[in-house]
């Protein structure tokens, strides 16, 4: 391990994980770093696992309550989980045994938009904080705290928490050093400023995490990688709507619906993504920004391509390669890219005045442009709403994407009404398949439909034109026409009998 | 009529309304002023009914398209929707000839969050702005815009339309000269500067509404009153959903989750809003402020009571009475009062800023805090959603408000599934009915359903209990139960019965 702690007094707080992890309280609400993989504490977790288990082992409870920026790894999320030490957890999760837990009741999930998160624990909505375990990268000699590779919610959790725990992890490169950009002072609303951030590549905050010295109660090194799962290579499918969304955005620019350079893109993490910074590393479109929530490995070719000119998020989502990558070459992306605190890489004031342009993931749509995000068959929970929900409301262009089945063929993504809503109708601008662009904008309900069943696997498209064909005439109004008695029966059956076919 | 016109060249275009109705084109999208029977043509669109009608009548198509500000009123509305002269009508509507229209399928309705209304114009979403059609109270001898008593998207249409036709209305008091404050300069996103509003109060645009008179081919004359519907008088409900909320803020502001004075409110059109506004008016709450839509009878007597401070909205939703108030005594108004474009008044950036308390009405909610504001049954429109998306998703509290029962009983507010969702649980701090108050902040889902049936009708509660616990067992996932097959049993007991009593 190599020494990051240049600080005395911060030196003379390290101690082992175990250690660290005996100084934590049944019943705390632990605020920890860690966003899509990245930046979360890697040793105090697994010892906090381990510390439960044995306690659960000896008849005592022990069991704490978990906010983070977003998901984390195995080390963190699956480890407390398996030890039945999570009583509650918020926000965005995609750990099999979290997801496990949520689904038979043991642990409480409150799926709250990430840029909410922060504001509502400094109103007190979710109780005291009592500790916060965060990873840095390096403590310098004065004391500044160089974070890791995201940066999540941890300056709020640093204002707040009562008692902080570090974990300085040197298999993160120095070179980080520079690359985030932490707006201080935020306080409980009303705010009396603007998030100072007029393009996505201002930097109106500071290098360096602040806290009140006093607060930390122990440092802990470590060298363990982030988990930086790899992408899978790209598959037809996903080429295909990435594909139609960047036809779709050529024209768009030709006809003056957008300006040129185009406004910033989000882009949800995961393989149609992936696709489209693929595709538009191909395309015609110069000068791109992105003010998004995650950096992943199609941004890396932008910008070494020369196309990107920056890129805003609150962390990495990198494959072990490009993490790699990143961490060798560290001091050249950080001049191209930004880390800042999710609540400014989220905030609806930032997306609304770049006019962004939203690409979101989705299980499931809607004849009508409602959109489900998290639930399977509108019970079981996937991962959560994360910040779609910030970028689908006030962004200027709102985009979801899938393929236009799941599992083989027998689960359609165009249903007749979707089992759980995310997205409002009122949200939606285009939803993408393989199959096409489903434009929704300016259109009534009713409008939409053969736009939707348009984009629908060819195998589910009579069957939704029958449901719409009925509906129109049992319905008690024409505006949105429903058949109640069957609108979830797609779901019902898939659940009978495994598949959504009649 | 009072003389209002004070500029020669406009005094050059002044015209009936007849002439300035033979100026629209069959198949034009117009751009309208009114806001919630604030404001809007009263002349012109009488006349363009009256010459659909004789079209028609002589086999002549004749229909346009009408975006707004929000709700209008009969002479509008209601007269070109009689006389099957509108194809397409976006955002909020209240009217019932218009509404029927849309259930009837014969209006293509595209129900659009208000902030979203002059950005996506621009953006070029709805295509050409043909005309303009706005209502103003005075012409300077300068050429100055005195606006009338609602912005809404005015200074928009102005900026994009084609061409516009001013109605001159005399009802309106001259002395709202300077209630107005018009930020100007809003282009196609992105923008490259912060909505400069840091308090309900401040005031960085103009008294005057702008356009380019080359643009301006038709000034007419008119001295009709806004709709000004009363409102009924409070009710021992709607007192009682707004004694549960001013206790509950009461026992917020205690345990130090609001702070002193409490951030600007939001509330809705209606009995309850009014209301908590009567409420406010005899509780501890001073140096009240408000950032809103609508400015209701409530608010002038907060501001008469020295309660309210000041009070930022786009448009009036008085009473005659109030009305004729206002015009008296606008001087003192203006200077408490201020309305502003609705792409400010509803901005999500200045919502997230103040931390805006955001009470609106629904019409029902589900288990687990989903809310449908707009539509009857799953099919039905309403009114739409107004503005109550950009503050529910942006506010850092938000309150949905309704009696726990409709139609004598026959419906109920808490219900298993809502049978359309305009607001996610995602958005759902508080519920709030005559029974109290359902908190749902940082819980499960789970952990919701407690909460909301305590605030359901006595009658439906055991059912709510039942739904739920048959839903547990038969459920997916034990994150958000759901028994897919009775999930929306109760809404089609409605239609079938007329009752959703079993």
């Amino acid at each position: 391990m190599g020494n990051r702690i240049h600080n005395a007094a911060y030196q003379s707080k390290v101690m082992s994980a175990e250690d660290a992890a005996a100084l934590v309280n049944d019943g705390d609400m632990i605020g920890v770093s860690g966003f899509t993989g990245s930046g979360y504490p890697k040793a105090v977790p697994i010892a906090l696992a381990a510390r439960a288990k044995a306690l659960h082992a000896a008849g005592t409870p022990f069991r704490v309550s978990l906010s983070t920026g977003a998901s984390t790894a195995p080390e963190l999320d699956g480890e407390l989980a398996d030890a039945n030490a999570v009583n509650f957890r918020t926000p965005y999760q995609s750990d099999p045994e979290t997801r496990k837990k949520i689904n038979t009741g043991e642990i409480q999930y409150a799926d709250i938009h990430l840029s909410h998160i922060a504001p509502q624990f400094r109103n007190g909505f979710h109780g005291r904080m009592n500790l916060a375990i965060i990873e840095l990268t390096a403590i310098k000699a004065d004391g500044s705290l160089v974070p890791s590779s995201s940066i999540g919610n941890n300056q709020a959790w640093l204002d707040i928490a009562d008692k902080v725990i570090f974990e300085v992890n040197s298999w993160q490169s120095e070179d980080l050093e520079g690359m985030h950009d932490i707006l201080g002072g935020i306080k409980q609303v009303p705010l009396d400023f603007a998030i100072p951030i007029y393009h996505s590549g201002d930097r109106p905050g500071s290098k360096y995490l602040t806290v009140d010295p006093a607060k930390v109660i122990a440092v802990v090194e470590n060298d363990t990688p982030d988990r930086n799962s790899p992408f899978k290579p790209l598959d037809d499918v996903s080429k295909s709507i990435a594909g139609h969304l960047l036809d779709f955005l050529d024209l768009e620019e030709k006809a003056g619906r957008l300006p040129n350079p185009m406004p910033a893109m989000q882009s949800g993490v995961g393989n149609v993504a992936n696709a489209v910074l693929a595709g538009l590393l191909h395309g015609q479109f110069e000068n791109l920004t992105s003010y998004t929530e995650v950096i992943q490995d199609g941004m890396v070719d932008l910008i070494d391509a020369g196309k990107l000119e920056v890129a805003s998020a609150t962390a990495f989502s990198l494959s072990p390669e490009y993490a790699a990558k990143m961490n060798d070459n560290a001091k050249f992306y950080r001049e191209k890219i930004i880390l800042r605190n999710q609540e400014v890489s989220n905030n609806p004031e930032v997306i609304r005045r770049l006019g962004v342009i939203a690409m979101n993931g989705m299980i499931e749509a809607d004849l009508y442009g409602n959109v489900n995000s998290t639930h399977i068959m509108g019970s079981r929970m996937q991962n959560g709403i994360g910040g779609s929900g910030d970028f689908a409301r006030n962004a200027a262009l709102t985009v979801f994407v899938s393929p236009s089945v799941a599992k083989g063929g027998a689960i359609s993504a165009i249903v007749p009404m979707v089992s759980h809503v995310d997205h409002t109708e009122h949200d939606t601008d285009l939803v993408i398949t393989e199959y096409g662009v489903a434009d929704l904008r300016g259109k009534s309900p009713r409008q939409r439909v053969s736009e939707m069943i348009k984009v629908a696997h060819p195998d589910y498209r009579a069957m939704l034109q029958d449901y719409y064909d009925v509906a129109v005439k049992v319905a008690n109004g024409q505006h949105t026409p429903h058949d109640l008695s069957q609108a979830l029966s797609w779901h019902q059956r898939m659940l009978s009998t495994g598949t959504m076919k009649a």
